[in-house]
């Protein structure tokens, strides 16, 4: 048995190593692509229905027209984490992704989209000691791209505005992670991570027409619903993130991860993870029936 | 003899059909790429130092440290471009790129930069009438991303704030040109073409800090000094650009290419070009040794 | 009988060939001038009173002291307008607006508010395509005039703001109608009218701070209400119109009328109108008792 | 012989109190319309071919098509001038002004520009003691239009923002003038007039984007340059404003008017007029061939 | 006994006249302090613990780590109020309020906080006619400071921003109040206190995030929605205020205080105060247990 | 002979341990207060004239009218220096700064100002380091207050906005400067330092109106302008830090100090301080008598 992963490109299943897009493609040339990505929680995937929605209303936003519809879209995505799901080790998961660019230029005939599905490990390692110790999170320089020149709210494959402030924070401390805000100073969102305050009880996050407003976002406030929380979806700044009790970031990958420090003030909470991220973790775990926390904290 | 194109690959000359980048290239994930592009002019590269200088100062904004530096980027440049000449119909020429993307995401070992060089025919014939008759320029509703988001001065592979624009007016027209305006509604660029107002005999054009200053634009600027020409490098507006006397624009390609209308006003001369568009195009013909404006027109 | 339309100036009720005012009244000189205006379906006025309140409500906002009160308004309204309706031919109706301007410059004494009251035929004929095939929505790339310079909520003489967009628009497609965004790229209104996006069975309008909040606005909330759907006023954008299943305006003249596209993307229904525009045009023609859609399609 | 002024409207030199716009013309209902004003000096119109310069330029901006060529538009100016300049009192002068709307709706065939010509006296005395003792300027709370709104460069009948400006200031103290700043804060322009200071000898003015550049702007940058002053077009603020030695606005009737307080702050220089506007006033006075300093300060 | 003020310094309490800090304090040199004040009414200090708890919000926000806690902070606060009360005059009340610098520069060893506890009389007969003719409010043309710079919310010893609004309305008339618009425009705060409208029945204030939250303003919301009122936490502007029927303001020592007019346009109501505002002061009364509008107007 | 500083306290010279103000003066209430600093160089006192002048500016700003005139300033400063030198370590140079606040709250009479006038030793060996290793400067989230709320011109005691970004930074790394960028995200100041970049040969800084425009930056500006070198004053951004050669920072304690990193990467310059930046310590050292940067590194 191979111990390759592979990965759909165009109509063939290929070994990853082969796995390619041609330089002229405006996927390469110009980030002209759109993707979106779920997660396996022991090799079962999470709400792909929904990341698919998400993905045709970004290829809409992008006016590329993908020749794969969206059954045919799952279909090729389950089967290529089926083919995947054999080579990953216990205890491992997979960030599965579709991506569609607007196609090779150059070519004779109408330029005709790429369509790439693949499977990716998730970093478990990397990040175990975010769930033992909290996120340091440091607001970048950097401004979130404004609306009015590209919406944050479609899944493109340009990130540099996002890198950006990634460098810069990390270059001071490398396990950092950065909090852009909005043109507005507004809390926006680190680099595919959404951002919630716990303050007297009450659970708070960015607007979402500034931000990229995840599913496990969506998945997160169902659940505080659900607990009796209540949640205020607003404009939130600086103030409000330094007066907090708690702080945590959602992601398809994190699920919810707590944040121990923002620009260096260590938030009020004694414990990390503070208590109403704590019972929001264990109903995120109950619900993808697997404990997610765990699974990053045995990498330690 | 070939007919196909080559490109510059990671060390390796292939075959434009077999140049690809991994799936997993941050180059494609992202956008995560920096690039320059210079043209030839009857197969002559024309200011390859100068766009190697800016290609280096795009990197350094993007904190990717090249393997390849600038001298040895100057000869695979020279190398690709040679063999792909051969191949070059009479009359056509080339547009000559650099390509640094950060790396392969998830090999082993510290991320290495992926290098391309490669060539593409300049589309003459699908711009030559803009030449004749001048380009529709229609500026969009879309703002150009401001530099506390992301510099519009470093070439990368980010375009689609670009694209939108592109998108957004050629659905009306699909052979006008989009202009951005900047967040405070200035004048800004279209997609890799720089804007200039004439006006009473004084050429006008954006301050350098929104706009990618391009080398044809500071080639434009030197020519119209060295006829002296007032040029002044500043804020304009729309107010600018409908009572001015000529627009032109200028682009690697497009060397200076007259605009015959804006938001679907003419521009008041009655010839296109105008005669200080007319004069700079000589000029620069000149300069490269070649009728660029023929070139185009041949194509009709 | 006179085929002409008689007009109120200044307690005089004159044929409309020789209602005037001076070249020195305000009106005139700088749009310093206030108005409201209702339509009438089947001849009968709607909501007068309404527009009544708005129309002192923008006197109050400039500062204008009209000399003659909300209750004699209305009875001078009602009178010109019973004057007009013997000239209405079948199956038309009109436009009914009040108007005062601060005033006659240069004469002697206090300056003396100037009252127009005045019928105008609905363009019944040039707009029937629109119910039929849709508008064609466009973003302009001027925006809104901004709160802090002046109130998007008084109905004042001073339009060239959106009449700029609509030239810039029409330069492009005669027949397309312009959409401006604020100053923080959101969507905002059109040259009079509001407009709606429905999405997955929820309807959406622009915060009524930057808009002109239309009385047929008021109208369509209260009836989409009553039939049971969510309304949402909040921040809306570019995103949000291209990912909505239909898109419709509002206006006194308009009621509802559909989009069928925006920036030339198609919006998603299929049909032309969709479903829950369709619902609201039935109400609305319930509501004023008038097929209006029938109306407008009568005159293809 | 008659004491009435004339004007001439479409065609037809008419008494004042006859000459008027129909309701239904646009530059009545949305201010649809550009003009342009030069003043009289001892009866002598002033740089009359500028001022049309400017308003066909206006025109253009505005895309109204004057049927009334350049030069068939000074004709008939003078000849209005001419028969007025019969009636003027000795010791006055005028205001002559074209005007042009985009033409009356409703009427059958394509819409035709309204032209109107017409004087009308200067207020020498109720501003003449602005003279004497310098103006009180206060800035606005309201922020002058932005130029990706409606350009302020344009001259038309939209006047409502300046408007509101005055209202605010002139309900604290009816004879103090409004000074408005732009959206970024800077110093901008009052109600028709532009805004200088002095300080160390050097003289300051706002850069013309945000500005309606006026002509007697202009006279006075060459007034000061001829002797030997160093102008500075730039971005100032309230911090320059309270710091200066010396303030004066310029505009076609004031020349050039002393300020002598900016939000209720003394200027520093202690005599009214300040030396370097004291200087400009006579080189004003010698240009025009009148001392219109005398002029105001005789109507005390 | 004493006639003189106490206040607790760093430990001691000081007969005013003595009560100082040290010219390198950092709240001297830089405002690098906070603060937080209640009031007496009938000398029992009001709401203490609400106080306290957002001056250590104020603390936490500035990263100023108080070696003095919430609960001793109380006592010495009650302490001083205690001392003081002693010679307060019948009829009058007290400003009670705590402080805590950074510290003093250039000291060994770490910087430590200073602390400072005082009470100040209430300026009833400065104002005493504000309660029965309204306040004369009037926007001025600095705007408030932005949460991307400095956030409102906390209580600082930085109030420059708000000074210079005051100097600048205050110069045009000594008896009106600044009120200070956003960097949107939107309607924010004046210099300590927060404003209200009534229309139409419904109750409306400047969202939080802007405005320093006064704990009055809570009061008036949670007193507003007892006596059945809708609220509305919201962006206001100009438009707002120049429709409203009632305008109030609130603070610590105004309690509620009617306007009169806003940029000199008298408010809608014909009486001062308006119903709503009057009923609120009499739900204010007697939660202080005090007639505090009595106690102004005795002053007069 | 005593050991310890004094201070001049209205009117008295104390020790500085007995040199405080009320904690009812306004200058520690709210920051409201102006000051100027200048230095010694082996204990001379470096362009105190220009000092003064622009502190009288700041006074004008702020509308505080000092009872002590310009030349009774210089004498106190003067008389207050030479008593501090005597006590002044070898080596070592004095802050030497006036201080003027609006007065106390609550005195009897019209409020008068205090004055205070002191001399602080000169941080060399905290700083030392920075002369030999460079400043690692990182650009804060928080932006530079707008001229609109406040102008960073004047030189006042509210200096939150600067203090949050430092505190910011320097949770991060305690020996890193913070930058701040102005509110469009332009290069502007750090706390109490300008700052300069050199390309090319050519040397930039940030355009006076949204930073304090130091004395050290203009006389670096003239020193540089002698050298021969192109001084442009002009918006800066992040793209022009990270693509220089050399950067560097003054104020009147640095004098001119090199800049190893931006956002932590690397100035290009191999060598610190680079060749423009010697040159130009070089030339101020001349200027000042005295080598400035020997002394800084003497303290290593």
């Amino acid at each position: 048995m191979s111990t390759e992963r592979v990965a759909y490109v165009n109509g063939e299943i290929l070994p990853e190593s082969q796995a390619s897009v041609s330089i002229n493609d405006r996927g390469f040339l110009y980030g002209d692509a759109v993707f979106d990505t779920t997660r396996t929680f022991n090799g079962e995937i999470f709400r792909l229905e929904q990341h698919l929605d998400r993905f045709y209303e970004s290829l809409r936003y992008m006016r590329i027209d993908s020749p794969v519809g969206k059954a045919e879209m799952k279909n090729i995505t389950l089967n290529v984490l089926k083919k995947n799901l054999e080579i990953l080790p216990d205890g491992d998961d997979y960030w599965v992704s579709q991506r569609v660019s607007r196609g090779v230029r150059g070519l004779p005939g109408i330029m005709k989209p790429t369509i790439v599905v693949e499977c990716f490990p998730l970093p478990l390692e990397e990040r175990a000691e975010y769930y033992r110790d909290g996120i340091k999170m440091i607001a970048s320089s950097i401004r979130r791209t404004a609306p009015e020149s590209l919406s944050p709210r479609a899944k493109m494959h340009n990130y540099i505005n996002l890198i950006q402030a990634e460098l810069e924070i990390q270059s001071q401390d490398s396990k950092a992670l950065a909090l852009l805000l909005d043109v507005n100073g507004n809390l926006c969102e680190g680099h595919g991570a959404n951002i919630f305050l716990v303050k007297q009880g009450v659970i708070y996050t960015p607007r979402e027409q500034f931000v990229l407003a995840g599913i496990s976002r969506q998945v997160t406030i169902e659940l505080a619903t659900n607990l009796g929380y209540e949640i205020k979806e607003t404009d939130l700044d600086i103030f409000d993130a330094y007066t907090s009790d708690e702080i945590f970031v959602t992601s398809t990958s994190f699920c919810i991860c707590p944040v121990s420090s923002i620009n260096g003030l260590q938030v009020k909470s004694q414990n990390i993870p503070g208590d109403v991220t704590l019972e929001l973790q264990s109903a995120y775990s109950k619900l993808v029936k697997m404990d997610f926390v765990k699974q990053y904290l045995d990498k330690l």
